[in-house]
Protein backbone atom coordinates (compact mmCIF):
# COMPACT_ATOMS: atom_id res chain seq x y z
CA UNK A 1 0.00 0.00 0.00
CA UNK A 2 1.38 3.76 -1.19
CA UNK A 3 1.62 6.58 1.85
CA UNK A 4 -1.25 8.83 1.65
CA UNK A 5 -0.77 12.08 -0.78
CA UNK A 6 -1.69 14.76 0.85
CA UNK A 7 -3.62 17.22 -1.47
CA UNK A 8 -4.34 20.74 -1.35
CA UNK A 9 -6.98 23.01 -2.25
CA UNK A 10 -6.48 27.06 -2.41
CA UNK A 11 -9.49 28.54 -1.60
CA UNK A 12 -9.87 32.50 -1.74
CA UNK A 13 -12.87 34.33 -1.34
CA UNK A 14 -15.40 34.31 -4.90
CA UNK A 15 -13.80 31.04 -5.64
CA UNK A 16 -16.45 28.93 -7.98
CA UNK A 17 -18.06 26.27 -5.91
CA UNK A 18 -18.33 23.03 -7.98
CA UNK A 19 -14.45 23.74 -9.29
CA UNK A 20 -13.43 22.93 -5.57
CA UNK A 21 -16.60 20.31 -4.85
CA UNK A 22 -16.51 18.59 -7.88
CA UNK A 23 -12.58 17.64 -8.00
CA UNK A 24 -13.20 17.08 -4.07
CA UNK A 25 -16.26 14.65 -4.58
CA UNK A 26 -13.94 12.28 -6.39
CA UNK A 27 -10.84 12.68 -4.47
CA UNK A 28 -12.45 12.42 -1.24
CA UNK A 29 -13.96 9.15 -2.15
CA UNK A 30 -10.26 7.71 -2.54
CA UNK A 31 -8.28 5.97 -0.51
CA UNK A 32 -5.11 7.43 1.19
CA UNK A 33 -5.76 11.11 -0.60
CA UNK A 34 -5.53 13.79 2.80
CA UNK A 35 -7.64 16.55 1.42
CA UNK A 36 -6.85 20.26 3.32
CA UNK A 37 -8.76 23.09 2.86
CA UNK A 38 -6.37 26.16 2.50
CA UNK A 39 -6.93 29.86 2.25
CA UNK A 40 -4.85 33.24 2.58
CA UNK A 41 -6.38 33.36 5.88
CA UNK A 42 -7.81 30.40 7.89
CA UNK A 43 -12.04 30.04 8.36
CA UNK A 44 -14.44 30.60 6.05
CA UNK A 45 -14.04 31.26 2.64
CA UNK A 46 -17.06 33.02 0.92
CA UNK A 47 -17.50 31.06 -2.78
CA UNK A 48 -18.85 33.14 -5.65
CA UNK A 49 -22.00 31.59 -5.12
CA UNK A 50 -22.79 32.98 -1.28
CA UNK A 51 -21.63 29.46 0.51
CA UNK A 52 -18.72 29.34 2.78
CA UNK A 53 -16.37 26.72 2.76
CA UNK A 54 -14.01 26.31 5.99
CA UNK A 55 -9.92 26.37 5.46
CA UNK A 56 -8.64 24.86 8.58
CA UNK A 57 -5.45 26.42 7.79
CA UNK A 58 -3.62 29.33 5.72
CA UNK A 59 -0.84 29.29 3.15
CA UNK A 60 2.00 29.66 5.60
CA UNK A 61 0.63 27.33 7.92
CA UNK A 62 0.03 24.70 4.92
CA UNK A 63 2.54 21.14 5.15
CA UNK A 64 4.06 19.98 2.19
CA UNK A 65 1.63 18.96 -0.62
CA UNK A 66 1.80 16.07 -2.90
CA UNK A 67 -0.84 17.38 -5.06
CA UNK A 68 -2.06 21.31 -5.69
CA UNK A 69 -5.30 22.25 -6.86
CA UNK A 70 -6.15 25.46 -8.11
CA UNK A 71 -9.89 26.56 -8.66
CA UNK A 72 -11.33 29.36 -10.51
CA UNK A 73 -13.68 31.52 -10.12
CA UNK A 74 -14.71 35.56 -10.48
CA UNK A 75 -11.71 35.99 -7.07
CA UNK A 76 -9.07 35.23 -9.73
CA UNK A 77 -9.11 38.69 -11.01
CA UNK A 78 -7.96 40.10 -7.80
CA UNK A 79 -5.21 37.29 -7.41
CA UNK A 80 -3.29 37.97 -10.56
CA UNK A 81 -2.10 41.10 -8.91
CA UNK A 82 -1.29 39.55 -5.53
CA UNK A 83 2.43 39.10 -5.63
CA UNK A 84 3.08 37.13 -2.61
CA UNK A 85 0.05 34.42 -3.66
CA UNK A 86 1.49 34.00 -6.79
CA UNK A 87 4.95 33.66 -5.33
CA UNK A 88 3.08 30.67 -3.21
CA UNK A 89 1.54 29.48 -5.72
CA UNK A 90 4.82 29.30 -7.75
CA UNK A 91 6.80 27.74 -4.28
CA UNK A 92 3.98 25.06 -3.70
CA UNK A 93 3.83 23.80 -7.70
CA UNK A 94 7.49 23.49 -7.86
CA UNK A 95 7.63 21.00 -4.85
CA UNK A 96 3.88 19.41 -6.13
CA UNK A 97 4.21 16.03 -7.49
CA UNK A 98 0.57 17.01 -9.61
CA UNK A 99 -0.68 20.26 -9.99
CA UNK A 100 -4.34 20.77 -11.28
CA UNK A 101 -6.25 23.55 -12.10
CA UNK A 102 -9.89 24.00 -12.87
CA UNK A 103 -11.28 26.61 -15.17
CA UNK A 104 -9.48 30.34 -14.57
CA UNK A 105 -7.68 28.62 -12.15
CA UNK A 106 -5.07 28.23 -14.93
CA UNK A 107 -4.53 31.87 -15.11
CA UNK A 108 -3.16 31.95 -11.78
CA UNK A 109 -0.71 29.11 -12.70
CA UNK A 110 -0.16 30.96 -15.90
CA UNK A 111 0.77 34.39 -14.11
CA UNK A 112 3.14 32.63 -11.33
CA UNK A 113 4.73 31.60 -14.48
CA UNK A 114 5.07 28.23 -13.85
CA UNK A 115 2.95 27.24 -17.63
CA UNK A 116 5.55 28.83 -19.78
CA UNK A 117 6.47 26.24 -22.14
CA UNK A 118 3.56 23.81 -21.46
CA UNK A 119 0.11 23.11 -23.00
CA UNK A 120 -2.60 23.88 -21.11
CA UNK A 121 -6.65 25.02 -21.34
CA UNK A 122 -9.07 26.47 -19.02
CA UNK A 123 -12.70 28.04 -18.97
CA UNK A 124 -13.94 28.65 -22.80
CA UNK A 125 -15.94 31.64 -21.84
CA UNK A 126 -13.03 33.26 -20.36
CA UNK A 127 -10.45 32.03 -22.42
CA UNK A 128 -9.08 35.15 -23.69
CA UNK A 129 -8.44 36.73 -20.43
CA UNK A 130 -6.77 33.35 -18.71
CA UNK A 131 -4.37 33.22 -22.21
CA UNK A 132 -3.03 36.67 -21.80
CA UNK A 133 -2.05 35.97 -18.37
CA UNK A 134 0.38 33.32 -19.83
CA UNK A 135 1.36 34.37 -23.40
CA UNK A 136 4.42 31.86 -23.15
CA UNK A 137 1.94 29.34 -22.52
CA UNK A 138 0.44 27.22 -25.19
CA UNK A 139 -3.03 27.22 -25.09
CA UNK A 140 -5.06 24.77 -26.05
CA UNK A 141 -8.50 25.86 -27.21
CA UNK A 142 -10.13 22.54 -27.53
CA UNK A 143 -9.91 20.36 -24.65
CA UNK A 144 -11.55 18.84 -21.68
CA UNK A 145 -8.87 18.91 -20.06
CA UNK A 146 -4.55 19.03 -20.96
CA UNK A 147 -1.74 17.00 -19.26
CA UNK A 148 1.91 18.06 -19.66
CA UNK A 149 4.14 16.64 -16.99
CA UNK A 150 3.02 17.01 -13.57
CA UNK A 151 0.37 19.80 -14.77
CA UNK A 152 -3.14 19.47 -15.29
CA UNK A 153 -5.42 22.13 -16.53
CA UNK A 154 -8.70 21.41 -17.22
CA UNK A 155 -11.47 23.62 -18.73
CA UNK A 156 -14.73 25.45 -17.33
CA UNK A 157 -16.16 24.22 -13.56
CA UNK A 158 -17.57 21.05 -14.10
CA UNK A 159 -14.42 19.98 -16.50
CA UNK A 160 -12.57 19.78 -13.35
CA UNK A 161 -14.65 16.11 -12.24
CA UNK A 162 -13.70 14.87 -15.47
CA UNK A 163 -10.24 15.59 -14.99
CA UNK A 164 -10.44 14.35 -11.69
CA UNK A 165 -11.73 10.86 -12.43
CA UNK A 166 -8.53 10.88 -15.40
CA UNK A 167 -6.12 12.11 -12.58
CA UNK A 168 -7.48 9.25 -10.19
CA UNK A 169 -7.49 6.46 -12.92
CA UNK A 170 -3.41 7.06 -13.21
CA UNK A 171 -3.22 7.17 -9.30
CA UNK A 172 -5.53 4.17 -8.65
CA UNK A 173 -6.98 2.08 -11.70
CA UNK A 174 -9.51 2.33 -14.25
CA UNK A 175 -11.29 -0.38 -12.41
CA UNK A 176 -11.24 2.19 -8.98
CA UNK A 177 -12.04 5.29 -11.37
CA UNK A 178 -14.91 3.39 -13.10
CA UNK A 179 -16.75 2.56 -9.55
CA UNK A 180 -15.88 5.36 -8.06
CA UNK A 181 -18.13 6.96 -11.23
CA UNK A 182 -21.20 4.58 -10.70
CA UNK A 183 -21.30 5.27 -6.84
CA UNK A 184 -21.46 8.87 -7.53
CA UNK A 185 -24.00 7.82 -10.91
CA UNK A 186 -21.65 10.67 -12.89
CA UNK A 187 -21.13 9.60 -16.30
CA UNK A 188 -17.38 10.42 -17.13
CA UNK A 189 -16.36 11.83 -19.99
CA UNK A 190 -13.18 10.18 -20.45
CA UNK A 191 -12.31 11.27 -23.67
CA UNK A 192 -10.02 14.23 -22.90
CA UNK A 193 -9.99 15.79 -26.86
CA UNK A 194 -14.05 16.03 -26.16
CA UNK A 195 -15.01 19.92 -26.05
CA UNK A 196 -18.51 20.83 -27.20
CA UNK A 197 -17.62 24.24 -25.12
CA UNK A 198 -15.13 25.33 -27.23
CA UNK A 199 -16.99 25.45 -30.65
CA UNK A 200 -20.05 27.13 -28.37
CA UNK A 201 -18.15 29.89 -26.76
CA UNK A 202 -17.00 30.55 -30.44
CA UNK A 203 -12.71 29.57 -29.76
CA UNK A 204 -13.18 27.17 -32.68
CA UNK A 205 -15.66 27.48 -36.00
CA UNK A 206 -17.64 24.05 -36.72
CA UNK A 207 -14.93 23.66 -40.61
CA UNK A 208 -11.99 23.69 -37.82
CA UNK A 209 -14.03 21.23 -35.97
CA UNK A 210 -15.22 18.85 -38.78
CA UNK A 211 -11.79 18.36 -40.82
CA UNK A 212 -10.71 16.35 -37.68
CA UNK B 1 -39.35 40.91 -11.64
CA UNK B 2 -40.29 38.33 -8.76
CA UNK B 3 -38.99 38.80 -4.93
CA UNK B 4 -35.95 36.65 -4.14
CA UNK B 5 -36.37 32.80 -2.76
CA UNK B 6 -34.58 31.27 0.30
CA UNK B 7 -33.31 28.38 -0.43
CA UNK B 8 -32.06 26.41 3.12
CA UNK B 9 -29.64 23.48 2.75
CA UNK B 10 -29.53 21.28 5.45
CA UNK B 11 -25.67 20.12 6.56
CA UNK B 12 -25.14 17.40 8.73
CA UNK B 13 -22.39 15.46 9.73
CA UNK B 14 -20.81 13.20 6.72
CA UNK B 15 -22.99 14.75 4.58
CA UNK B 16 -21.69 14.36 0.57
CA UNK B 17 -19.94 17.47 -0.68
CA UNK B 18 -21.54 16.62 -4.48
CA UNK B 19 -24.95 16.76 -2.95
CA UNK B 20 -24.76 19.65 -1.82
CA UNK B 21 -22.23 21.40 -4.19
CA UNK B 22 -23.66 20.40 -7.51
CA UNK B 23 -26.89 22.35 -6.82
CA UNK B 24 -25.81 25.34 -5.48
CA UNK B 25 -23.17 25.76 -8.43
CA UNK B 26 -26.42 25.99 -10.80
CA UNK B 27 -28.97 27.96 -7.95
CA UNK B 28 -26.05 29.92 -6.37
CA UNK B 29 -25.78 31.33 -10.40
CA UNK B 30 -29.23 31.92 -10.67
CA UNK B 31 -30.64 35.15 -9.61
CA UNK B 32 -33.03 36.11 -7.28
CA UNK B 33 -31.82 33.25 -4.99
CA UNK B 34 -30.58 33.49 -1.50
CA UNK B 35 -28.92 30.75 -0.16
CA UNK B 36 -28.53 29.22 3.49
CA UNK B 37 -26.54 26.57 5.04
CA UNK B 38 -27.87 25.35 7.98
CA UNK B 39 -26.64 22.64 10.29
CA UNK B 40 -28.33 21.45 13.35
CA UNK B 41 -25.31 23.96 15.18
CA UNK B 42 -24.27 26.97 13.31
CA UNK B 43 -20.04 26.75 12.09
CA UNK B 44 -17.91 24.19 10.00
CA UNK B 45 -19.53 21.03 9.54
CA UNK B 46 -17.67 17.88 7.89
CA UNK B 47 -18.15 16.21 4.67
CA UNK B 48 -18.14 12.63 3.97
CA UNK B 49 -15.27 12.98 2.05
CA UNK B 50 -13.39 15.40 4.95
CA UNK B 51 -13.50 18.91 3.89
CA UNK B 52 -15.77 21.34 6.10
CA UNK B 53 -18.60 23.25 5.07
CA UNK B 54 -19.39 26.33 7.03
CA UNK B 55 -23.12 26.69 8.28
CA UNK B 56 -24.12 30.53 9.36
CA UNK B 57 -27.55 28.98 10.85
CA UNK B 58 -28.23 26.44 13.03
CA UNK B 59 -31.81 24.87 11.89
CA UNK B 60 -33.24 26.97 14.77
CA UNK B 61 -32.12 30.43 14.01
CA UNK B 62 -33.40 29.73 10.42
CA UNK B 63 -35.61 32.00 8.86
CA UNK B 64 -38.46 30.66 6.66
CA UNK B 65 -37.25 28.74 4.12
CA UNK B 66 -39.51 28.98 0.04
CA UNK B 67 -37.17 26.08 -1.44
CA UNK B 68 -35.69 23.25 1.45
CA UNK B 69 -32.45 21.25 -0.28
CA UNK B 70 -32.12 17.74 1.46
CA UNK B 71 -28.83 16.04 0.56
CA UNK B 72 -27.12 12.69 1.42
CA UNK B 73 -24.48 11.25 2.55
CA UNK B 74 -24.02 8.47 5.04
CA UNK B 75 -24.49 10.71 7.90
CA UNK B 76 -28.54 10.15 6.78
CA UNK B 77 -28.10 6.62 9.00
CA UNK B 78 -27.97 8.40 12.10
CA UNK B 79 -30.58 11.28 11.22
CA UNK B 80 -33.63 8.30 10.65
CA UNK B 81 -33.23 7.95 14.27
CA UNK B 82 -33.47 11.57 15.02
CA UNK B 83 -36.50 13.02 16.26
CA UNK B 84 -36.09 16.63 16.35
CA UNK B 85 -34.60 16.86 13.24
CA UNK B 86 -37.20 14.88 11.18
CA UNK B 87 -39.58 17.31 12.98
CA UNK B 88 -37.42 20.01 11.49
CA UNK B 89 -37.41 18.47 8.15
CA UNK B 90 -41.32 17.62 8.17
CA UNK B 91 -41.96 21.57 9.26
CA UNK B 92 -40.40 22.93 7.02
CA UNK B 93 -41.34 20.57 4.07
CA UNK B 94 -44.80 21.74 4.94
CA UNK B 95 -44.25 25.51 4.67
CA UNK B 96 -41.53 25.47 1.90
CA UNK B 97 -43.35 25.75 -1.59
CA UNK B 98 -40.06 23.29 -2.82
CA UNK B 99 -38.91 20.50 -1.55
CA UNK B 100 -35.48 18.87 -3.09
CA UNK B 101 -33.37 16.13 -2.08
CA UNK B 102 -30.58 14.53 -3.34
CA UNK B 103 -29.24 10.80 -3.15
CA UNK B 104 -29.88 9.47 0.07
CA UNK B 105 -31.61 12.86 1.48
CA UNK B 106 -35.44 11.16 0.29
CA UNK B 107 -34.37 9.20 2.96
CA UNK B 108 -35.02 11.58 5.57
CA UNK B 109 -37.79 13.16 3.62
CA UNK B 110 -39.77 9.60 3.72
CA UNK B 111 -38.83 8.83 7.46
CA UNK B 112 -40.24 12.64 8.61
CA UNK B 113 -43.64 11.36 6.72
CA UNK B 114 -43.64 13.73 4.06
CA UNK B 115 -43.24 11.52 0.75
CA UNK B 116 -46.41 9.00 1.99
CA UNK B 117 -48.72 8.57 -0.76
CA UNK B 118 -45.92 10.17 -3.76
CA UNK B 119 -43.48 9.05 -6.12
CA UNK B 120 -39.73 9.68 -5.34
CA UNK B 121 -36.54 8.56 -6.04
CA UNK B 122 -33.01 8.08 -4.75
CA UNK B 123 -29.91 7.00 -4.71
CA UNK B 124 -29.55 3.55 -6.50
CA UNK B 125 -26.47 1.75 -4.74
CA UNK B 126 -28.59 2.65 -1.37
CA UNK B 127 -32.35 1.95 -2.82
CA UNK B 128 -33.17 -1.00 -0.42
CA UNK B 129 -31.80 1.31 2.56
CA UNK B 130 -33.63 4.18 1.37
CA UNK B 131 -37.09 2.79 0.64
CA UNK B 132 -36.94 1.09 3.61
CA UNK B 133 -37.65 4.36 5.10
CA UNK B 134 -40.96 5.16 3.51
CA UNK B 135 -43.10 2.08 3.27
CA UNK B 136 -46.15 4.04 2.15
CA UNK B 137 -43.23 6.05 -0.61
CA UNK B 138 -44.18 4.97 -4.46
CA UNK B 139 -40.48 4.27 -5.26
CA UNK B 140 -39.47 5.01 -8.42
CA UNK B 141 -36.40 2.58 -9.50
CA UNK B 142 -35.72 4.09 -12.95
CA UNK B 143 -35.39 7.97 -12.85
CA UNK B 144 -32.70 10.80 -12.85
CA UNK B 145 -35.03 12.28 -10.78
CA UNK B 146 -38.94 12.37 -9.91
CA UNK B 147 -41.02 15.26 -9.73
CA UNK B 148 -44.85 15.06 -7.59
CA UNK B 149 -46.06 17.96 -6.85
CA UNK B 150 -43.60 20.13 -4.63
CA UNK B 151 -41.43 17.39 -4.08
CA UNK B 152 -38.36 16.83 -6.41
CA UNK B 153 -36.10 13.98 -5.15
CA UNK B 154 -32.90 12.70 -7.24
CA UNK B 155 -30.92 9.52 -8.01
CA UNK B 156 -27.46 9.40 -5.96
CA UNK B 157 -24.66 12.13 -6.26
CA UNK B 158 -24.61 14.19 -9.64
CA UNK B 159 -28.11 13.46 -10.52
CA UNK B 160 -28.77 16.37 -8.01
CA UNK B 161 -26.81 18.69 -10.84
CA UNK B 162 -29.62 17.35 -13.20
CA UNK B 163 -32.46 17.89 -11.19
CA UNK B 164 -31.12 21.34 -10.36
CA UNK B 165 -31.27 22.14 -13.52
CA UNK B 166 -34.96 21.12 -14.13
CA UNK B 167 -36.22 22.91 -10.85
CA UNK B 168 -34.39 26.49 -12.39
CA UNK B 169 -35.59 26.23 -15.88
CA UNK B 170 -39.00 26.05 -14.27
CA UNK B 171 -38.39 28.62 -11.52
CA UNK B 172 -36.83 31.04 -14.76
CA UNK B 173 -36.59 29.85 -18.43
CA UNK B 174 -35.50 27.29 -20.57
CA UNK B 175 -33.12 29.85 -21.76
CA UNK B 176 -32.02 31.01 -18.50
CA UNK B 177 -31.09 26.98 -17.76
CA UNK B 178 -29.30 26.19 -20.91
CA UNK B 179 -27.46 29.06 -20.29
CA UNK B 180 -25.97 28.41 -17.18
CA UNK B 181 -25.23 24.82 -18.10
CA UNK B 182 -23.08 25.92 -21.23
CA UNK B 183 -21.47 28.38 -18.80
CA UNK B 184 -20.43 26.10 -16.44
CA UNK B 185 -19.57 24.01 -19.15
CA UNK B 186 -21.64 21.53 -18.27
CA UNK B 187 -23.71 18.30 -20.24
CA UNK B 188 -27.24 19.00 -18.58
CA UNK B 189 -29.00 15.55 -18.65
CA UNK B 190 -32.66 16.59 -19.59
CA UNK B 191 -34.24 13.54 -19.47
CA UNK B 192 -35.39 12.54 -15.83
CA UNK B 193 -36.66 9.02 -17.32
CA UNK B 194 -33.19 8.15 -18.83
CA UNK B 195 -30.95 6.58 -15.86
CA UNK B 196 -28.53 3.97 -16.45
CA UNK B 197 -26.93 3.77 -13.05
CA UNK B 198 -30.28 1.67 -12.04
CA UNK B 199 -29.13 -1.52 -14.42
CA UNK B 200 -25.73 -0.87 -13.91
CA UNK B 201 -26.98 -1.54 -9.77
CA UNK B 202 -28.77 -4.06 -10.40
CA UNK B 203 -32.28 -2.20 -9.61
CA UNK B 204 -34.23 -3.45 -13.24
CA UNK B 205 -32.89 -5.98 -15.38
CA UNK B 206 -31.91 -5.59 -19.33
CA UNK B 207 -35.44 -6.92 -20.46
CA UNK B 208 -37.60 -4.33 -17.86
CA UNK B 209 -35.71 -1.52 -19.71
CA UNK B 210 -35.82 -2.96 -23.42
CA UNK B 211 -39.48 -3.98 -23.18
CA UNK B 212 -40.50 -0.15 -23.20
Amino acid sequence: MSPAKTLGVVLFPVFELLDVFGPLEMFGNTPDIDIRLLAPQAGPVRSAQGPQAFAEFSLEEASHLDILLVPGGFGTRALVEDEEFLAWIAGRAQTAELVLSVCTGAGLLARAGVLDGRRATSNKRAFEWVSSQGPNVEWVKEARWVRDGKFVTSSGVAAGIDMSLAVIERLTSTEFADRLARRTEYEWQRDSTRDPFARIHGLVGPSETEAR
